[in-house]
């Protein structure tokens, strides 16, 4: 809980935390975690794509290895947790594995990604992308400008990474036993649950489009109702069946965040309405469906608002599923613990979304309180995490075990 | 229609059209106003509102007066016809009357209102409230500022005007035998009915009015629906309703010009949301028993969905009913030009409202294309405004008549 603290006060700001990719605050993030990690018995090294890994070598030769960690950088005035905590229990659990003097037929190599929250580049999980082999040296996206007018790959190279190496920041996936995420949950529900931990599912998939009504301005008070093309309305009765729709269905969620009013005046009738839904569920069929429920309904009551709905954009990212044998490890530690082994999709996005593409993934929420997350306000009690720390602790061993017996290696299900 | 487009060359813009009070573009106007007015045999004068007033005496005295006219001051980025159209028809009557050399019992004031939209000091009708004895030279309003710093005291100083002679730009009302004002709908009505002109029978009441859903802010993705205090379906259910409600009753027009997300991010639950209503209707009961319904609808949505709802302000507008007698010679005079007498209320606000408050007052409406307003897109056929001026000529001939016979005087209804 002290090197959360310590981690936040390198910002880029000096109100507040904001700590962005390959910036001087992560370059004292680094400076930091380096200094915990050698004393924790941890080889320091710096990848191509700026993620910082501390590895812990097996003294039984050959071994693969565990991966557990999460990101560094954050959003603007971020909270002390989100990320930063995953790679703190990351470094405890190496310090544990230090003070026992473990030997443990597996590696262990503590993570701390680079970039998770896509602040920078307006693109996330450049980190994670590169350990998982998805972000090659000639990668067109290394020439990507930040908001400054600085290139990725400059930025990389100012931060002391040869971008021209990232194909070796990729891990062999026959080397890698698991990936174990651990990360705040960022959501109300465990605490709903009273439990400080949560084995996590997979991470919901998405769709986010935008629907833009499109109908005739005009006096709001020289236009009879029945002359009217007002987009709102429509629009309106479109956020309703949304919020109707996700309501009626387990584990759907779906949010109008955005809705953007032209020209926004209040004696004018709007011209033109844009919602921008966001819609999220772990099974990809559900939400599908569920899309084409509120395309349909947009459809039908610009119809009955005589004004014209365009489905103006669409984007997926599919669901990711973590891998069932990891979550059985973490669910059986749980257990042992005495701690009641709750399941939870995640509806946000982490680093384990990247990863379980080629590794074999679990991630492991810890309660933090409200849900609040992306803001100072970010909390998390001691006790949760030194539960999650015996959680990961027991998984760490039983996953490390299983490599004694080959036929029971885990790896991508 | 020339006059139309070489007064809207008076411009305090380069591009389009845009000519705020006591500004160099109104001075430009008043130039060749006055110049059109004198050659029509009126004599000008500047009041100490800045209106500009052509009269044309009359030869038997004593005599009342009738008054004609509307607005110089324009919107920004305004149409042409808003308000100089009807003080241009007064003007074109006056020399109808000097073509025929007309010999009236009453006298003939052709007014040029100098403030009608509010644009420059953020307050509306400081014209026409001089000529209603509704601004003296006291009036705390002249202290006020434009957005230039500018006090009102200044403006009209600087414009030739003296404030301190404002108690003299009142008319006596029992000296006034009627205001006439031509304005173009500003609406799609008259178009609808395939009509050139209607008499207005009153300027709608109007209530403004702010409704603020409060809720608590979130992750798009990591909060469950039936945990959420989302504001936005909330606000959406009120949009719904309030176009339901004005919908189903007669003349009644209710408008969600404006909606205001915070913070409005794709993928984040809304805190808060704020709802402007602008509802109207020429009877005031009618519109504040609406009013009620829609007040009691977002109380009620409110409690479902686990928000807050403040009504965060409310303004009222009494509805503005046209003279009697006044609307009777003008339908007599369409009917007399085979023009049915379509009825109207009008929805938008006009020097008229100030004016009937102390004199019998009459508002002409001219049809305008699509109902388009303060846009440059305005537009007036010259026959619609022939119609106008037919109408006008035989209710200003009908209304001096009446001045012969003293039992028939028009007075305030």
């Amino acid at each position: 809980m002290q090197r959360c603290a310590l981690l936040a006060q390198c910002s880029d700001s000096p109100s507040g935390l904001t700590r962005l990719f390959c910036s001087d605050a992560m370059r004292d993030a680094h400076v930091r975690l380096a200094e915990w990690m050698t004393s924790a018995g941890l080889q320091t090294r710096l990848d191509a794509a700026g993620n910082l890994i501390g590895r812990r070598q097996s003294s039984i030769q050959p071994a693969r290895t565990i991966l557990v960690g999460s990101h560094v950088d954050t959003v603007v005035n971020a909270g002390w947790y989100d990320g930063a905590l995953g790679v703190l229990m990351g470094l405890a659990l190496a310090e544990l594995l230090q003070e026992e003097q473990a030997e443990l037929p597996t590696s262990l190599d503590v993570i701390a990604f680079s970039e998770e929250e896509g602040v920078r580049f307006q693109t996330p999980y450049i980190g994670s992308r590169a350990v998982a082999g998805d972000l090659q040296s000639d990668d067109p996206l290394l020439k990507r400008l930040d908001s400054a007018g600085v290139r990725m790959h400059d930025a990389l190279a100012g931060f002391g990474c040869d971008p021209s190496e990232l194909d070796a920041a990729a891990y062999d996936p026959p080397q890698v036993v698991a990936f174990i995420e651990p990360h705040i949950e960022q959501g109300p529900v465990l605490e709903r649950y009273d439990a400080p931990v949560a084995v996590v599912t997979g991470v919901a998939g998405q769709t986010r489009a935008c629907f833009r009504f499109i109908g005739v301005s005009g006096h709001a008070g020289t236009v009879p109702m029945n002359m009217r093309r007002d987009p709102l309305p429509a629009a309106a009765s479109l956020v309703c069946q949304i919020n109707e729709l996700a309501t009626a269905q387990t584990g759907m969620v779906a949010t109008v965040g955005q809705l953007q009013v032209q020209p926004n005046v209040g004696n004018v009738i709007p011209s033109e309405v844009a919602v921008r839904l966001d819609l999220r569920h772990l099974d990809d069929q559900q939400r599908e469906a569920c899309f084409e429920a509120i395309h349909q309904h947009a459809v039908a009551v610009a119809g009955e608002h005589n004004v014209d709905c365009l489905l103006e954009w669409r984007q997926e990212q599919p669901a990711t599923r973590c891998d069932g044998r990891c979550m059985a490890v973490l669910e059986q530690s749980m257990t042992a613990e005495n701690l009641t082994p709750h399941l939870l999709a995640s509806g946000a996005g982490h680093d384990a979304v990247v990863m379980a593409q080629k590794f074999a993934t679990a991630l492991l929420f810890v309660r933090c309180r409200g849900g609040v997350s992306h803001h100072p306000d970010e909390s998390v009690e001691p006790a949760d995490v030194q539960a999650g720390l015996r959680v990961l602790w027991r998984s760490i061993n039983k996953l490390a075990e299983n490599q004694r017996q080959p036929q029971q290696v885990v790896g991508v299900s």
